[in-house]
């Protein structure tokens, strides 16, 4: 009996996910699996980052899921510090770093996301930082350490927000400079607002509707300050969290087909578009919205992890699919919380349904309670039929979590009527007699009038 | 056009609700509504009496929902010390307290629920309190403030923990005694050891599988020690959390149809069986488990207005339904919250499932951002289908509301699998980038072995 090979170009959540379940399914000596990896650690939380340079977690090792003694106990050879170079398709095989060709008889790529670069002059500055590697983390932590005094983030959405109250936290003066009217682009407005003024509140300045039209530096070329066309902002760091794209560079030359969002072209299967033994997961693939069915890309771990799963059953020879996301994600700001999942105003009018929209407010917990917090929630559902479309949540300590409770009703096709009915917990110090999510379903499934 | 009239029997929950609602859909020239209310009050919360004897609610008026006014203000004749002396069915109408016979077109009994009180002597001495009405709170706190520095705590349900806690938090030592083996009997017994032991951890002393045999007093008739098999535990005070049955008297004297759990017994729309223009709501009536559709009595606030709203609505001519309970609950005992919904694997045995289990353990943030707390989470499954049963939730600060996200999986009918693949929200400070929810359904719908 011969071994197959599967390489993973990739070590971190998608890669690493495909290569376990790979190994869960088959042996050793049934499938030898090559991992690798171009940088010098594996299996990173990106999204631990902010919290690292905001000193919440006191150890970068903390941020490092999965070592790769772990793997190779498992016997999946992980090679750090190995770049994967070329795919040659044709002859499935990978040409690496260390000049090695590396046959295959599947793959996967997980090559992952690329920041957002818009084409400012001055970005490539001393004093201006990513936040995607560990890497830049300890460079932001060190800028600090340093003496920086004031921050601009550009850039609005999670990365942005985290940043800025990271940031804030450590003593630093905060500017975000933002394109938008608005942070949190995936808000609608009146939600959005709500965020808006909690940045504030916490001493974050907010600079909106103002695209950045350079970074000016001195004389050694270190960053001065951000230039927009209302004016010009001194600072010591400039960190961006513009967003992120799919890191294609190595499957577009080899010939891979990408979708229209610019990520690899996959089906539900994880399985690439142009070439079956080839599978892609993680950051660098398209994937669908679950109710629009529309090409998406996303770059969040949790997909990454379970479109790299996916992958590995299906070349472990049990079936798998991956099943569409909803966009659904949280963060907070200081001790607003934010969550959000489905379709907001915006979206659900370009996917063309005839919907509607409720904002409730109400409190995390009885109102006598100690600790209750206002909270509010909007729903977004299709007029007449009631189907759940998209939801929001801001709102006090407890309320993130409660767009999981949307996510699953949307997920599972629910009417706000039907949720309405639903029999979520209640305890005076968990939520008042109705629960918020009820109490907006409620209001969502109530007939309007004239 | 003559004006029908609306008689309402009890001015909690489930009477204000179908009053509230009956009213939003007709004006008071075609209904006239008028609730009794035999009790000083309307609208208290009875789940917020225990926080009010912890002194976490500083004031007994913030137990109060609504006031009398606020219903008078929408033409409702709300009668507090006024008891329902008879209901004559066939006349249509109720004899009060008052002497006066009030006829109705339709009535709604909501005469709520009635603690249990097994026959055990010296349950009537001086120092043995419920945990029901606003002066069985004040009672307690009166003798927290005489002196007591003992307290009993008889049953380990929801009212029994909270009780447990809070008389700890004021200082007071205290016994929960049960006949159970452990605390929380609507969980699984590995489920249930952990509640037992935060309690011990935080000074609870439990002392299980005893069933009182007598309250024994001193000379005066006051309370001096609660008797068991195993021995007599000296107390200052004994307080009765030990469940809540359907307060029927009137229904029953009057003719009206129960159920075999001993509730009023109505149709989905809340219309009483035998009468149809009677209608029961609250914690007097029998309601159905949506899984197995059988009877069940539960006595919560969220059904009693739920189903006073589907009784006002159908009065006032809007088609509604009930649509039946998972029994899902949550609670805390010191910092470890507990959530469960569904059905437990002894209920799963009595319903005929061919069922399994599976227990997780995980974290309820990233395991490196601060106040990441362990989490227990316990899935019931239909064995091949998959089909989610109940759920069981165990962990610190954090996990009690996920039991939200499980019972709406389980109210809309989805497999475990379903749930593996659903688009959770997550960032470090409210996840793992697998949810732990996710982590279990995962768990539970891998194909088992041999």
């Amino acid at each position: 009996m011969s071994t197959d090979r599967l390489v993973v170009i990739g070590g971190d959540a998608a890669g690493l996910s495909a290569a376990a379940q790979a190994r869960r399914l088959r042996g050793p000596e049934d499938l030898e699996i090559v991992v690798l990896e171009q940088g010098p650690e594996i299996s990173y939380s990106a999204c631990g980052i902010p919290y690292w340079i905001g000193d919440l977690v006191s150890d970068r090792d903390r941020l490092l899921a999965r070592t790769a003694g772990q793997f190779e106990a498992d016997g999946i050879d992980i090679r750090i510090q190995t770049r994967a170079e070329e795919i040659d398709l044709e002859a499935g095989r990978v040409r690496t770093s260390t000049g090695e060709q590396l046959g295959y008889d599947n793959l996967v790529v997980a090559t992952g996301g690329r920041p957002a670069r818009p084409p400012i002059p001055g970005l490539d500055a001393e004093g201006v930082y990513g936040v995607h590697r560990l890497a830049d983390g300890a460079d932001i932590r060190a800028a600090i350490a340093a003496g920086a005094e004031r921050a601009i983030v550009l850039g609005g959405g999670y990365i942005g927000l985290e940043m800025a109250e990271v940031l804030r936290g450590r003593g630093l003066s905060v500017t975000v400079v933002l394109a938008d009217p608005l942070p949190m682009a995936q808000l609608d407005d009146d939600m959005g607002e709500r965020v808006c003024k909690a940045m504030g509140d916490m001493g974050i300045e907010v600079q909106s509707e103002q695209p950045v039209r350079a970074i000016e530096t001195d004389a050694d070329g270190v960053v001065r300050a951000v230039r927009t066309d209302a004016g010009s902002y001194e600072t010591d760091v400039v960190v961006m969290g513009l967003g992120m794209g799919p890191e294609t560079a190595l499957a577009r030359e080899a010939g891979l087909q990408l979708g229209v969002t610019g990520g690899i072209d996959v089906a539900h299967t994880q399985r690439s578009r142009s070439h079956p033994e080839v599978f892609a997961a993680g950051d660098c693939v398209q994937t669908y919205h679950r109710i629009t069915g529309e090409a998406i890309h996303i770059a969040l771990g949790t997909h990454a992890n379970k479109q790299g799963r996916v992958a590995g059953s299906v070349i472990g020879g049990r079936p798998a699919r991956f099943s569409g996301v909803l966009g659904t994600a949280v963060t907070k700001v200081g001790e607003l919380e934010v969550g959000r999942t489905g379709l907001c105003t915006t979206q659900a009018e370009q996917a063309g349904f005839d919907h509607r929209s409720d904002l409730i407010e109400a409190t995390t917990r009885a109102g006598y309670y100690p600790g209750a917090e206002p909270i509010a929630i909007k729903l977004i559902s299709e007029r007449g039929s009631g189907l759940l479309l998209g939801a929001q949540v801001v709102g006090g300590p407890g309320s993130a979590k409660r767009i999981d409770v949307l996510a699953t009703a949307i997920w599972a096709g629910m009417t706000a009527e039907d949720l309405a009915g639903s029999d979520l917990s209640y305890a005076p110090p968990f939520s008042p007699t109705y629960d918020p999510v009820v109490v907006a379903a409620r209001v969502a499934s109530r007939i309007e009038q004239g």
